[in-house]
C-alpha cells in the first residue's frame, strides 16, 4: 500500500492527540484513503520529556529543520504555537513544495496573507481546521459546504474557558474569581489565562472566520475585543431577569458593503440556540443567502478534537498528493485577489443595543448625571433597574441599563465619562444584546 | 476564465433552487472555484410548463439523453427523484465517465451498492449531499470531517413533516389530524404524505448515512421503521409530564461488531440538544471516539438550501476537474471491499426502553392482563399511569407505560397480543425512549 509521509513539529497536548489518532485508527484510515500515513519524524524541544504516546524509535527529533528539509516529508504539520518559529518553518515548508496543516490560530490571525500567499505561490495547501473550535466541523463547512451561499453573519461561542466560567457561575450562583480558580486548578483554565478572558483568542479565531468567509486579509488586531474579567455574578443575574442569557460571542455581519466584527460578552435572548450551549462547547450560528441558520456545535478543545481536525486536514492533504490534485481549493476560501465580488471593508464601528452596569455611589442625583452623558453620546434608555442602597463595604449601588442601538464608539467614550465620575466606582461594565434572532429559530 | 459544463435533468423544486443559485452567485462561485460554471442544458418533461427561474434559449431540452451523451457535459445533475428513469440515466451518465451529483435518497437508499460500484469502476465521483437534510452540512461532515473518527452513534431529526406537525401539536396542544391538514395545506406536508408519516423517508435517508458511515452497504428495506400515523395529542402530554419531548428519530448506534438501526418515534429527553429542535429544522446528532457529542442543524428542506448543497456538489466535482485529480475520495468514504476494518453487521433486533399507551375498556382486570403478557415477553414495567374512565364515545380508558430495556421484536409481539384482546381498542401506540446523553452535553 502507498504511503503518505508526514513530518509533525511540536508534541504537545494537539501533538499527542494527532499521533494517537493516527496510530489507533490507521486501519480505517487506510480504508478511506487507500493509502497509509506514516510519520516520519516528530520534532519536539525537549527529547527526554515524558508523553502519554510511544513513537517507533527514530522518530522523535530536536531538530524541526530536518524534518522541513526532508524530502521524503510531503505533509508538514505545524503543532508549536505561538509566532516565531512557527512561521518560520511554516513558509519554508511552504516554499520546499510541502503542504501544511496548522493548529496555530495566533499565527494565521496575525500573518494571514503572508501565508495563503506563500502557499498559493507554491501551489500547495495549508490548512487550518484545528486552529477554530477543534471538535465542530467549521472550516470545512465554510468553505466547501457553503461554497455556494454568501453568507450574511457568523456568530458563535468559540472560546471554551470562558464559557465554561460563565455556565459555572450562572449554574452555582457563584462569583467569578472563585470559577476562575477552581477551572485553572482543573485545567479548563490556562495558568496565565489572560488569552481567554481579555478575549484575545476568541478575536484571533474570529479574525481567521472573516477572513474566510467574506474573502477578506484582516489581522485580530484590526477587531474590537472585550472579555469578561469585569463581568459579576449580577450582571448574570440581571441578564436571567431581562430573559437572556450571557455568552461572550465573536460575531462578524454583513451590512451592506462592511463587515461589523467583534468579540465581546454579550446578551443572547434565552431561546437563540446559542443560549443554551453550556461548558466547555462550542458553537457557531450561520446564516446566509440560502440557508437560513444553521448551528454547528460540539467540542471546542483537547487532544482528540483538536488531533481529529488536524488528522482530517492530513488526509484531505493526502487525498490531494494520491489523486494528483494540484492547487484543487483556495487556501482562503477564494483566490487571494479574486474580484467576480468586491470583497466588503471592515465597518470602522458597530452599532447594537447595549446593557450597562454601573456601580454608583448612593448620593443623589447620580442617575440624572448619567442618563445625561448618555443623552449627550446621543444614548437613549430603554429600561433601567436600581436597586437597594450602598453597604458599608462601599461597593456601590449598581445601577443596570438597557440601552438603545448606539454606535459601539459611542457607547464606550460615554461608559469612560460614567466611570470617571467622582459619584461612580469606575468599574462600569457592558455588554452587547443579540438581537432576537430566535424567532427564525421556531415553529412559524 | 475557464468554464465547466454541467447538465441537469428535472427543474422542479430542488432544480430550480439550483438554478437559481448557479445564477444569482456566478461571481461568487468562479471567485471560489477559479472557473465558471455553464449551464449546458436542463432536461424537464414537459417544456412548456412555467418555472421561477428563466433561462437562456436553447438551454430547456425534453431529452435527457441528450445531456448524458453529450461530450461536452462534464457533469450530469439528477434532480428528478424516484428510481426510474433516474436510475437508468445516473448510470448511464457514469458510464459515459461523467461525475454525478444526486439529491435523490429513494434512489441511493435502494441501489446503494450497484451505484457505488459503477462510479467507483468509471473512476468518477457520484455526490448526494443533497439527499439528506439540505441545509445541514452532514455528509461532507462525516466524509471529510470525521474522516480520521470511528463513529459510534449517529442519531437525528431527518424529516422536516414529522417534525413540524410534532412541533404544532406540542405547542398549539392541538390533535394529529387537524395539523396535518393544515400542513398540507401551507406545503408543509404532500398531498400524500405517506412516505413522510410512516417513516419511510426518514428510514431512506438513514439508510444512506449508515452506509456511510459505518462503510456497509444496506438498502432502507433492511431497516425497521415506524411513523408518527398513530401518535395522539396525548402521547406528547404524557411525554411532557415524564420529562420528555417526542420526536420522529432515526439512529444508528455501534454495539460491538453490530449496528442497531431504526425510525422511531422517540421520546427525548428535554435537555438532549435534539429535544428543542423545532419545526421543519433538521438536526443531527453524532458521537465518535474523538469528538464526544457534536450536533449539525439547519433547514431540511427547501429550494435553496438543498439547492446549496447540490450546488456544493457540483463545486467539488468541477475543482476535481480542475486540479485533475481523480478518484480523490471514496464514493461510500470507504472503498468497497476496503478491509482495513472489519465493517459490522445490521442487528437482528435492538434493544431500548419503550413508551407505551394503550387504550383499554374499562374493564375489571385489563392492567393485569396487559401486564402478564408483558411479563411472559420479559418486559418489566417501571411506571404506569391510568387517568379516569372511560367515556360515553366509547373511546377506552388510555394506559400508559414506560418499560425497561428490551428486544424492539418482542416489544411488537406483546404490543400486537395486547392489541388483540378484547379489552382494548387495538390501537396501542409504541415509542422508544432515548437514553440520559444529555447530561454529557450539560456543564460537569
Amino acid at each position: 500500500m502507498e504511503k503518505i509521509r508526514v513530518g509533525i513539529l511540536g508534541l504537545g497536548t494537539v501533538g499527542c492527540g494527532t499521533v494517537k489518532i493516527l496510530q489507533d485508527n490507521a486501519g480505517l484510515l487506510s480504508d478511506r484513503i487507500g493509502a497509509s500515513l506514516e510519520i516520519v519524524g516528530v520534532a519536539v524541544r525537549d527529547l527526554s520529556r515524558r508523553r502519554p504516546v510511544a513513537l517507533p524509535p527514530g522518530v522523535l527529533t530536536s531538530d524541526a529543520w530536518e524534518l522541513i528539509r526532508d524530502p521524503r516529508v510531503q505533509i508538514i504539520v505545524e503543532l508549536i504555537g505561538g509566532i516565531e518559529p512557527a512561521r518560520e518553518y511554516v513558509l519554508q515548508a511552504l516554499d520546499n513544495g510541502k503542504h501544511v496543516v496548522t493548529a496555530n490560530k495566533a499565527l494565521l490571525s496575525q500573518y494571514w496573507v503572508e501565508l495563503v500567499e506563500r502557499a498559493e505561490r507554491n501551489g500547495v495547501s495549508l490548512m487550518y481546521e484545528g486552529s477554530i473550535a477543534g471538535g465542530v466541523p467549521l472550516i470545512r463547512t465554510i468553505k466547501h459546504s457553503l461554497v455556494a451561499n454568501r453568507i450574511h453573519s457568523v456568530t458563535g461561542i468559540i472560546n471554551g474557558t470562558c464559557n465554561y466560567i460563565l455556565s459555572r457561575m450562572f449554574m452555582e450562583k457563584r462569583p467569578f474569581q472563585e470559577i476562575l480558580v477552581e477551572a485553572q486548578e482543573g485545567g479548563f483554565a490556562e495558568a496565565d489565562p489572560a488569552m481567554d478572558l481579555d478575549g484575545i483568542d476568541a478575536a484571533q479565531k474570529l479574525s481567521i472566520l472573516v477572513n474566510l468567509c467574506f474573502n477578506m486579509g484582516i489581522s485580530y488586531m484590526d477587531l474590537p475585543f472585550q472579555g469578561i474579567r469585569d463581568l459579576t455574578l449580577l450582571d448574570l443575574e440581571m441578564a436571567e431577569e431581562f430573559g437572556f442569557r450571557v455568552k461572550l460571542l465573536a460575531s462578524a455581519q454583513r451590512k451592506g458593503s462592511t463587515i461589523e466584527a467583534w468579540v465581546h460578552p454579550t446578551l443572547v435572548p434565552v431561546k437563540h440556540p446559542l443560549a443554551s450551549v453550556e461548558s466547555v462547547l462550542n458553537a457557531v450560528y450561520i446564516e446566509d443567502d440560502n440557508l437560513g441558520p444553521s448551528l454547528l456545535s460540539g467540542q471546542g478543545a483537547g487532544d482528540l478534537a483538536t488531533g481529529s481536525a488536524v488528522v482530517a486536514d492530513i488526509v484531505s492533504c493526502a487525498r490531494d498528493i494520491l489523486s494528483g490534485a494540484v492547487e484543487r481549493v483556495p487556501v482562503g476560501g477564494s483566490r487571494l485577489g479574486a474580484k467576480g465580488e468586491e470583497p466588503p471593508r471592515l465597518a470602522l464601528d458597530t452599532v447594537s443595543e447595549f446593557y450597562v452596569r454601573v456601580s454608583a455611589r448612593d448620593q443623589p442625583g447620580v442617575l440624572s448625571t448619567i442618563s445625561g452623558i448618555l443623552g449627550e453620546n446621543g444614548i437613549s434608555i430603554s429600561s433601567v433597574i436600581q436597586r437597594g442602597r450602598e453597604t458599608e463595604a462601599g461597593d456601590g449601588v449598581p445601577i443596570v441599563m438597557i440601552l438603545h442601538e448606539a454606535p459601539g464608539s459611542k457607547m464606550t467614550s460615554a461608559l469612560a465619562r460614567i466611570n470617571a465620575l467622582e459619584a461612580t466606582l469606575g468599574n462600569g461594565f457592558l455588554m452587547r444584546i443579540l438581537p432576537g434572532q430566535e424567532i427564525r429559530w421556531q415553529t412559524p
